[in-house]
Order: C-alpha cells, then structure tokens, then sequence
C-alpha cells in the first residue's frame, strides 16, 4: 500500500502550510494550465483521486458537475475536507488508489492531482479508472514531472558559464525515490513519460494532450525568484479520454 | 529551408565514419526498439523520411515491403543510396521535409530515423505524412531525446557524490540549437515531448506507443564505455497511427 504519508504530523502540517493547501487552485501554479485541459463541467458526474482538502471537488460543483466523489488515503485531508463544504452533491471516501475499486460507467471524468507519483504500480488503478469512465469519459490528472524525480539528489547546479542546471541521472532507473520533501523519507515513484502514456494506451485510453509545465514566463515575471523554472518542467499534465 | 548539414563534407566525413553509417541498422544500438514498433512489413508501401545511406529502406524491402521510397535533402546521402541498390522497387528522391509533398492515401508505413529534429516547424510535415497514410497507417519515428538536446553545453557533469549527472536547463526554451557534434555549428531543433505529441494529435494521429531509448543493462554490459547511458535518456521513439 502507498505510504501514507499526509497522515503524518510533520508532512500534514507541512503541507497545510504550502500557498496551494490555504488558497486552493488559486495557489497552485499550474492550475490555470489543469484547467484548460478538462471539459465544460456541467452535469458530469466526477471522481477525485488524491482529492485533498477537496478544492477541486468545491470547484466542479461551482462550475455545474451534478455529482463529486472525492478519495483520499489521508484520514486527516479527509477530515479537513468535510469540514469544508456541506454540499450533499460531494461525497468524501477513504480509498487506497493501489487497491481502488470503482463500478463501471459511471463517471464522466477522473481527475488526479500530484497523487499518483506516490503509487508503485499503476496499470491496476489505470484498469479501474478506464472502466468506470463512460465511452468519451475524460481522464485529466498531474504528476511530478520525472525530469524533476529522477535524480537521487534534488539540488540545482550551476554549469561553467554559472547558469542553473538541474543535474538529472537514473532517468532510466524506475522506481522509488526518496526524497525530504516537507518531511523526511518521502516516498514517490519515478517513471519516464514514455512509461506513463504506454500504460494509459495498454488500458485503452486515447492520448489527448501531454504538457510538460514550468512557471510561465508571466508568472516569473510576477515573482521573479521562480526564474529557475523554465529550466527544467516540474509536472506533467496529461487528457486521456476512453 | 533546413540547414542541409549532410552536403557539408566536414560533417558528411564524420558521418560517413559512424557505426551506424558502416555496419548499418545493426551499428545503431536503439534499432532493436525501433524495429519492436514496426509492423509486419510483408506487401507494405512505405516512405522514409531522411533515408540517409538507404539501410533501412533496403531492410524494408528485405522483409517483404512491396514498394520503398527513400527522401532525403542530401545529395551526398542519395548518391550512396543509390549506389547500394539495384531493386526496382525502391526509389530515393530528393526532398526537403520542410516543403515535402506527397500524393494523398498512399502508403502504409512512414518511417524517420533521426530526422525530424532538424525540422523548425513540425506541424506541415506532420499534416502532409497523415495524408499520405492510409488510414491505420503507421508513423514510426525517432528524434534526439529532448532532455539530450536542451543544454546550451551538452557536457555531462559530477554531482556531490562522484556521480555522472546530465545538466538540464532550457528544457522549456523551445527553438534552434547549436551544437558542435561532427561538424561546427550543426542546428537541431529542441522541442518537449508535449510538444511533439500535441502536434501529432493536432494532426488526428492515435498515438500508440513512446520510449524514451537509452542503451541497455545488455548493451552497457557488451560495453562498459556506455554506462552513463542510463543516466539520461538519448532517443526519443514513437509510434502512431492515422
């Protein structure tokens, strides 16, 4: 099972501190690029996976979704989530998306964001996701991109002519990486994009759209200490549809 | 116009020299992946785009293609081709892929080895190939692999630990670059993978199968000089259908 890692104190009072936990998609940078990706929300019915403190399940029923289910492994975002909305149209889970159990055809989208780098194996999840989407269903999530995952040290470098570089090995190297991200020993799974999109094709999804994201020259000129980040993307964005 | 780096003696020596340019597909050590994409090639009408010395389209024939055309800006490239062959079935014909035009539905396989990074503007290229697929029609093809291709300096480097690291920056910079591989001043075009499959979907194609290709535990154990090869990825591989 996924480390689950938001119900420790140390990565859960981490992460409610980051800008994208106290002021929702509007703190998250990429989300204006999430955003372009989905459809025209009205009357879908929704799935969440790794829904968090569940902003985006508050806001595709602002945007006219008829149904939300958000799932999350975290008993703490869980909590925080419920007390966030008295809407009788969101529904809040616990599910461990390693082991995710969905009825067929019945949601109109699957939306996912920064959860599934924390799963080891994703073909079983891809596999439930893509049978419980209905025929033209969309599939639109983000991950860590693994430019940024792949290497054993997260540090940025400086090259000769003392421009940032960010020092990628073991790209080809899949698997765990430990990182201290907000907590000590942070577990995600490295992956090629490559890998990513042939199991979305082997579980009969049809490509959409792949968006490798760094901040936007708008958004560094707005905070100009983001400038290293058109060195390097830092997620991955991708629509599936079945 | 691309820069026809090929009719430079400086570059077209070095090149001559290559493994992949003596010994063939069997000198290009990412040809086993390239081959695992291809279909059956018994009957099949097929086009290189870049053919180069001819290797693969005399391969093609080999294996049972029906009829083999070979494109390429080099005259240098096409007057060995040429020299290789005397099957009627094969055709090498000069063309530039920046202003390529073929008859509609013609073939049943394109093929591009290492070619379309010289190309600043995919988009035409990629709207004339899908017309002149049939429909189900594949498009096999290979590039540098971005995170190869976007450094200014494409040196590797040592982190911390004593560990080869490839320096990334600019993977967002999309656009002309520089390098001095084989000749001065050889202009490749880096662009995202994202990129490259949003215009491939842009122009209807399915996309059905990515790889980012390093060398492999079997190849960097037939030689130990390629252990780096892991570190980052050098080939991008894709497959697609109309």
């Amino acid at each position: 099972m996924a480390q689950n890692i938001y119900d420790r104190t140390d990565f859960f009072d981490g992460y409610s501190r980051l800008e994208r936990s106290v002021a929702g998609l509007a703190g998250a940078a990429e989300w204006p690029s999430m955003r372009a990706l989905l459809p025209d929300m009205t009357g879908l019915r929704v799935v969440d996976l790794g829904c968090g403190f569940g902003w985006f399940c508050r806001w595709a029923r602002e945007q006219g979704a008829a149904r939300v289910l958000g799932l999350d492994l975290s008993d703490n975002m869980l909590h925080r989530a419920r007390s966030m909305t008295a809407d009788p149209a969101i529904t809040y889970d616990r599910a461990d998306l390693e082991r995710l159990e969905l009825p067929a055809t019945v949601f109109d989208l699957a939306y996912s964001s920064l959860a599934l780098h924390y799963i080891p194996d994703l073909a079983p999840l891809l596999a439930t996701v893509h049978r419980a989407l209905v025929p033209g269903g969309y599939f639109v999530f983000s991950i860590e991109h693994p430019i940024l995952m792949a290497p054993s040290r997260q540090d940025w470098s400086t090259n000769a002519d003392g421009h940032p570089v960010w020092p990628v090995e073991g790209y080809l190297r899949e698997g765990a990486r430990k990182s201290d991200w907000l907590a000590q020993g942070v577990v995600k799974y490295h992956r090629m994009i490559g890998t990513t999109l042939n199991h979305l094709i082997q579980q009969k999804f049809v490509i959409a759209h792949v968006e490798e994201w760094g901040a936007t020259e708008a958004q560094i000129a707005a905070r100009p200490e983001w400038a290293k980040e058109r060195e390097r993307p830092m997620f991955l964005l991708i629509a599936a549809r079945r």
